[in-house]
């Protein structure tokens, strides 16, 4: 019996894809992916921490698909290595092993992961398939959707990349309980962003149900991911390649993305870093008087009870 | 007074663009940079061979279109540069610089010039404008057009990049009297490609015209690699990312690039080894009888007439 789970559809012309979200739906994978059509190889991208985890699942699934194991990419886990000497290692690998233009990429874990796998996907022979199992709550509701891929320089984050659609996403909502409670809780930042710029209904979702939210309840969150991934799929639609529109959606990251840089994105997480951007935004707009000021303390008070007030 | 030239318009939706060919167009270059729009800054990418020649009268040309100088990115000179760490060099010359989404990337050179400049520029914010300024006879009737960027890898050449169409192209055909005498005749095996695979009559010309293709007549040129960039324009609009068709190009590649390999890269050069992998390929049709036996003698005869016999 497959668990309960959303489909939400991305239209992007030829470009299309699904993500799907759900509890359990790892165990699914290989029919997802059956779903794809030919596929010559898989490789897969991943971290030592969550292929201790959801590894041998995902490896298991794959082998019906491709008629052998997958080649598996370990890369370093942490935000310093999304650079290039990491991307080159994976490109090393790929070629070795005899990537070809219908190899499919799977990336296995959270934002580092899927964006070092998506820009390898996006260059590698001028472009092949990549699939993104998302393993974070960040990843899941932000990262894995709407083809953003690259790498950090040392003149800023995220300043070499492409913008390559993936074929597919599975978001597996019981993977949220096995991360850290601060990873989980910065995460949902980026969930009280959408109810905050797009959609009240969902940021009174997350204040009425606060303690099912923090305590990572499966079902409750595959409505969140559902929904914040509908959101943002809404977004990229209109604009895939963020000529406009699409910069609604850094809502709060102007301020975040300069507290991280003077911090040296060692002391916040991204998400926490965006929760201070998002209030100080709010303040913004409140003094110039272009927001009612009983907002600026529901976020404020949400951000509390989610553990996000500093 | 405008030299004569000739307007290709290369047709890919919102990707569209137009090749201009022509003797002297190098001195219109600003009214050609001016129909592009707004351009918060320029780099030129160029080496030091290039610059030497064209290097004043490009840099004039684009001062007055951005209000200032541009930054010039100097590569070295040769196929074996054609890597990530080049790739590398100009990201850093780039982001110190201050690149941003309305900074227009110049590529002013050879094939070389123009994958890595292209490329960086599929790359650099996920994607800026790239203007081809081709130099050499390959550059202007195959690399220029269609898109095609990257770098090669120790397993091979151009196994990582991107596709991503240039904003203009402009070939000044006086740039070929400045050649290598070899360089020049290399650049013609691909012209032959073109007229043995879609058009007997610029076949036909190149036979009837060998002694002014062989100096490089400006006026003749002009109309030849116009003609070959309207049969390449064909193919790109037709299968932009090579998923079928524009395999057609690859007539005599097989072969050439096995050679290529074989030989280190250092004996022949790419239309060198492209002119034996075209006699290869037709002697097999006319092996299997798909080809007419005279128009193989015809090929190698005209091959010879152009200095590519071996």
């Amino acid at each position: 019996v497959s668990a309960p789970s959303h489909g939400v559809r991305v239209e992007l012309g030829e470009r299309s894809y699904d993500v799907c979200v759900g509890a359990g739906l790892l165990d699914d994978l290989a029919s997802k992916l059956t779903a794809l059509g030919a596929v010559t190889s898989v490789m897969l991208v991943t971290n030592p921490t969550v292929r201790a985890l959801y590894g041998a699942t995902v490896e298991q699934a794959i082998e019906p698909v491709s008629g052998k194991p997958p080649l598996v990419i370990e890369i370093r886990d942490g935000e310093r290595f999304k650079n290039l000497a990491t991307l080159e290692s994976i490109y090393d690998t790929a070629l070795d092993a005899g990537v070809d233009r219908g190899t499919l990429l799977i990336a296995l874990g959270g934002g580092v992961v899927g964006d070092l796998a998506g820009f390898a996907a996006a260059t590698l022979l001028r472009g092949i398939r990549v699939a993104m199992l998302p393993t974070t709550l960040l990843a899941q509701v932000d990262a894995s959707v709407g083809g953003k891929t690259g790498v950090n320089r040392r003149q800023g984050k995220n300043l070499v990349g492409a913008f390559h659609q993936p074929s597919l996403v599975l978001a597996d909502t019981l993977t949220l309980a096995t991360l850290p409670a601060r990873e989980y809780r910065a995460g949902l930042a980026e969930v009280v962003k959408y109810g905050m710029i797009l959609d009240s209904d969902l940021f009174a979702l997350l204040e009425t149900r606060i303690d099912d939210v923090t305590a990572a309840d499966a079902t409750l969150m595959t409505e969140i991911v559902a929904r914040s991934v509908e959101l943002k799929a809404g977004i990229v639609e209109r604009d895939e390649t963020e000529s406009g529109l699409r910069a609604v959606l850094n809502f709060g990251h102007t301020v975040g993305h300069a507290i991280e840089q003077a911090t040296g994105y060692t002391r916040y997480l991204h998400g926490e870093a965006v929760a201070i951007g998002m209030v100080a935004a709010v303040g913004v707009s409140v003094a110039v008087g272009n927001c009612d000021p009983s907002l600026g303390r529901r976020l404020e008070k949400l951000l509390a009870a989610l553990g996000l007030e500093k």
